[in-house]
């Protein structure tokens, strides 16, 4: 970024101080918007054909302008463009440079435009690349978690609610749990991208141009599949980030859950999970630490794009029509949730792939903590027995358990049929954890065979899509 | 409510202690989730239904279940239903006296579920009631909003960005941008419901149930259109609800900015709209006060959902599956927000039918400002004046009028051809308030007809949709 | 609360219409401010007494406006007032009984001030007492902190970062450090108070007022430490609340964060502590539970004023001087703010009383984990090995001990040396948890002489403050 | 940054695999803290000067180490230092560097200390700096305030409630609302200032340290006023970053109402003060423009502390102590937050300083509005009328004036006196501006007497704090 002296501004006409430097760095743009530049130049073409097509424009003028713009662009994208903060932002930058290159044609490219509209335009450009390359980083991360839920199929561990043992499930069945997550979080993204892909280009400052612009051929040529279909809108509509941006919280929400359930697995006292070597720590000071880092920063960084939804929110709570310098706040709040989103889901479908599970340690907790009582109740309500009267039945049960330092499965058929006399020798098997598991077989159980069917579903589902 | 002395619990068999008075307060969430018996009792029934298909529960026992809680629900919705915080919730409270309504039939109605999957299936089928109302809010809303724009499709007024007048527009276009704002909050709550209307019953208390339960049965009585897939992820998602309540902060955003414009347009150096009297009120102390409350109120408003949206993120965002009592917080910044967004819809729909446009104000505000300036430049560039040359002529001529306190208009053509020499005596055509308007003559612009057009086109829309 | 048919308003002299039916609903908060009646009749109280005093009230009216006040304070404690929504607020509730009972008196109270600051001042009472008796809370919770510090002092457990075991500490230190961000709490509130207890009264509307009143008496009769030194900013100024809530915004992350402690400590596989059976709930479906509700629920509860926080200065944000209806908003998040932190303190300091710890589980827990190696390091270094190079050899040694299967002190001499050659027999001490503990044996360090010395320092400042 | 080949970790002797580059950019944070190098630097130099003094380190050490660090800083300024993302952090960074240079004293430097006491008296150092620096930004702006304060101390206008003309008051007076907001400020941060300046050093990882340190030691040489009294708490507090951003969002709350009003200060239909050119730009396509971007950034701009502020909180929400690594994500929201509220401070204060009123504008908006009614009333009240009667009567000619289109200072006595008996010749001398005003002569009054005593006093004060 060349920091020069404050210079003479494109609008410079009408003022007769120049601007204080202070208030060219506090307002430029550049040092962060350059990243619109090739979104930019493309809806700068495909604006200049158009003026052409319409007659706006001469042929020879519209070659010019586009040899212009892709020389410019190749020059951005091998590092050798020198950006301006005294130009303000990247629309001044491209075109200032352009006009030094190409002359007058230069300055004709900005007829029957705005940079309302223009910015407006860059900015949907760069969402739906970033959209459509987020759900491909969801799907990624989707896939690692079926190999793991069909190799952990039957892997039981305690399934918690409250963080206490509930009732055992299979691990596959719980990571399938992320993978809905994350199917409901795809499924936003699409419909988003719809209104994302809209085109406020024609829309001018904020009431259209008298120039017989036909704003079709610039959608088509852009790929947007409609039209914002009025102008003071087009310009001010910061809908589409937000809604983007909503939808990212809560894929990071889903990350910063599984983070934590991840930190506490790999924690001593559970000692569930293994992750790659690659994905940890060390400490500077304990030498035998091996710190889930890369979970905990995850479920950090979701706080930072919760509060960057708050910021879009706010920054557009109370401002009246149509553009306001407000607004030039939600580019840095949005460039970089899509970073932190990007970088999560890919960093986190590389260490999932390293998850080892440790079945033996896994198996142990389950066995603890009384968690078929639950079986019990059903097996005493099969036998006729009320649900509330079963369920306070197993509860003194438990009760005697607890008092007694055993699992219900370690008393005797006597000690058990004290607590309800319906109680037979079969009751034992009910009991195991796998009996447990296999016993909940229906469509969203945690069942193996469903756990296996809900992977092959998704299989398909993925392939066919 | 009814606050006595703490009781036993349906869940007390394990524990020795009462539970303490302030525990019981600070743990009772009937108070407030009392809202959703509606929804558990129509939940309560479909299960009840299920279970005696399945041949789970005798028909007699389901016929004295549907009968006890159909009159359970007569009872609630007559006022004559005592609620106690000592049974904690609203499933508590139903069940409860269910039990005593019809001895062990009622014991037998929690048979293959648990509080975790009956709580999300209410919270579901009560956002879903919340929605379609909130959608037809929408509806009414835009349908005032057309009347308005056909009304008001010539009526000229400044149009602003930076609150600074640039160019003459319609009201009629202006508050089509509202239109389309909430257009696309329409579409997003349609989306959204989608995801609401997944059916969580099943999932029991995390890992599914051992009963031969059929989902299918229960889904259609309750009117869902699938079944959540996977039993934790049906009972720890509340992605429906911060969904929902987003998609409310947007339409809260939207009504913040309308409020704002109508502060401004009501206020005494505007005066641009009246507002019927019953959407003001008065000053205790300064008698001649007419205030905007009801727009100041919105605004005020849109600031609650914010926090609550960010609230349910922040509650979300750290729990490890599967339901935790954090959990229980979801309920009051959702319940808050329907009612909230309910309100500012229907309020606002009832205020801007008393609005009135003071055409003369606008024109007049309109007519300073030098506003056809932009025409003037286009006038110039359809001269072949290269665009950036023609704005920096404008430029000097807009100081030079501002130096001699006139409009463009008002100055002569000699003078304005000092600016520029390309500059012929039809420029004042151009420089007309009412012609640059019907310039702006394309799908979005601010033109007259283009306005009517848009309007045709929305009713036709609403007619057939 | 009586929702009777919109009537007359005290304003309504200049309105032609009645207020709508949903307006009055909307635009009312008495069913939400009735709880500042108790502030706003003191308020009023010694603003009668003020004016007598100056003159502008003769004795007579002050006295029967004193007395009136009193009755109706009376009645509203007793539960017999009748809140009426078309009164709009508290304040025109009260001064309309009042009239109606001790006639033209009662309308003379409202000389020389306004609703602005009368509002203001009600709500800065209020908080001041809610602050006051929120500190009060802290300082009992402390005290309980305390008490468990010292009969804790010397048990061991694993102090972990990234929720894995670093070193060993003891657990009368861990819960030291929540006595700290609790007196950082109460610290916050002190000071915080200083700016609450400021007189808005005296402002009226927003200008002052032409009556020559004495504020010097008002604030004293009301112990306000100081005056609101500008009309403007008086009425318009909610940073006392903003920052109120901040700090309760600080106490309920912390509240939070000892939750997530005590919510893993109670888990199965930690099962550090346990928490007494009235803090805890079961289960309806899985009898064995006893959940740690009320900490989740704390936690849960954090949520709630995080989103109250950001709610309060979105509200603010961009509002012009002075008052603006949108300041209505501000007074359910305060209030719901100052509920939820009150209960979570009490039901916090009630159920840590309720706090054992399972030392056996602690110790053993801490016995793993290789959590003297950095005391090796530390041993290593006093024998002029540079850290770093000390740190190196203790990483080599403990990945040594790992892939053994044994902790540290469970290997040979020989073994160790094989790491580093100056290691000799005295190396066995350093390796115990108790030996680690009490060498950080300074200001801050986890030696249990410095947790008692600690202890007995809070206490002396507690007693003499 | 230079951004190497993945490369071997000062931890990395318990790893056998290498750091996935991607991981690698994740987890770096040398990209932000390099910010922190010399509050780190100087921090180091701290440390080894006590750890000689306390005998742990020989002098020839610990003036190697001073030396080589000195050496390290200048370079860092200069410029020439080289950071590497493989080396994670700005600690590892210079440490590294340090031993390449010195040797085994490199080495020696991080006895006693970890990184998590380092890097929090570091981030506390450079808040301390920030703090005092936003402090004299805060007295800066309130300087060029009172200057304005003093200068239209005599200047009507009208001051408003919801917008709407309520009474006039003076310019003077309206910014000293402003002055009284940065105050609070000040305040504010001062008193967070004794919270931020505390030092965590010697808590080393989180239980303290086996050396002798003597923590006085380096709390005096970095000037910090008490010790973090517990080691859990000193490494895993970031409350004082949390209040710091508090208070900066309060400052940028009020900084974002001084810009609304100054937004609407300068738009056309009040055009009550100009600003600057140097604050403002113009438009790519209206030439006539002159957009007020300066206030509409820094009101955009309180968004993003906003957004800043939740996100810490939420941030900190559910950790268990001590440190985790989500705490990395505590430095760009601080850091962020810091620049924005300076940079907004110092360009506010610059723009404020070209404020000029349109004394003209003003008056003129405040002669319409009837803003002496209220004035109007009290003249009856002094006439014995009680108050609520005197206001009804004003109501209904207000009412009557504005049927007629005339102000009440418009009106003859006989008209008058048909609202009211008691209104008598010498009414209209309380009808005018003038009047008005001065009669609100009492502390915190607009009165221009009033005015110029409290810049008086303001500036007394500034002169002697």
């Amino acid at each position: 970024m060349s920091d020069e002296t404050p210079s003479a501004k494109l609008w410079a006409g009408r003022f007769t101080e120049p601007t204080d430097a202070l208030v060219e760095r506090f307002t430029e743009s550049v040092s962060f918007d350059h990243r619109l530049a090739k979104h930019d130049i493309r809806g700068s073409i495909a604006h200049a054909t158009m003026l052409a097509e319409v007659g706006v424009l001469s042929p020879g003028d519209r070659d010019a302008i586009i040899r212009g713009l892709e020389g410019i662009l190749a020059d951005i994208e091998a590092g050798g463009f020198e950006w301006r903060t005294s130009l303000e932002d990247v629309h001044m930058n491209v075109e200032s440079v352009l006009t030094d290159r190409i002359g007058d044609a230069g300055k004709r490219l900005h007829t029957a435009r705005s940079r309302n509209d223009q910015v407006a335009t860059g900015v949907r450009l760069l969402v739906r690349e970033a959209l459509d390359d987020i759900v491909g980083s969801v799907r990624a991360l989707q896939d690692v978690i079926l190999s793991i839920a069909e190799r952990e199929a039957e892997t039981v561990l305690p399934g918690c609610t409250h963080l206490q043992p509930a009732q055992p499930i299979t691990f596959g069945h719980h990571v399938l749990a992320w993978f809905e997550m994350l199917e409901r979080d795809a499924e936003r993204f699409i419909e988003c991208r719809a209104r994302v892909n809209r085109m406020p280009l024609g829309a001018a400052a904020l009431a259209g141009t008298p120039y017989p612009i036909d704003r079709s051929i610039t959608a088509r040529l852009l790929e947007f599949e409609g039209l914002c279909e009025n102008s003071m809108d087009a310009v001010s509509d910061r809908d589409f980030a937000i809604e983007f941006v909503s939808d990212c919280a809560l894929v990071m929400m889903h990350l910063s859950r599984m983070s934590e359930e991840l930190v506490l697995w790999v924690s001593a006292p559970f000692a569930f999970v293994e992750l790659g070597d690659a994905y940890c720590t060390g400490s500077s000071i304990m030498p035998q630490k091996k710190n889930p880092d890369v979970p905990e920063l995850v479920r950090g960084k979701s706080a930072r794009v919760i509060g960057h939804l708050s910021a879009l929110l706010v920054l557009m709570k109370g401002q009246p029509l149509a553009y306001n310098r407000d607004n030039q706040e939600d580019k840095e709040p949005l460039f970089d949730t899509i970073d932190t989103v990007t970088d999560c889901l890919r960093v986190f479908a590389g260490m999932l792939r390293t998850l080892e599970c440790r079945r033996d340690r896994m198996h142990e907790a389950a066995r603890l903590g009384y968690m078929t009582a639950t079986d019990l109740a059903d097996y005493l309500v099969r036998r006729a027995v009320p649900f509330r009267d079963a369920h306070e039945a197993v509860g003194r049960a438990v009760r005697g358990a607890v008092e007694t330092g055993r699992d219900l499965s370690e008393m005797t058929l006597e000690e058990l049929r004290s607590f309800s006399p319906v109680i037979e020798a079969d009751v034992f098997e009910v009991l195991t954890l796998e009996g447990s598991v296999a016993a909940r077989d229906h469509p969203g159980g945690t069942a193996p065979g469903r756990v296996r069917a809900a992977v092959a579903r998704a299989r398909e589902r993925f392939d066919s899509g």
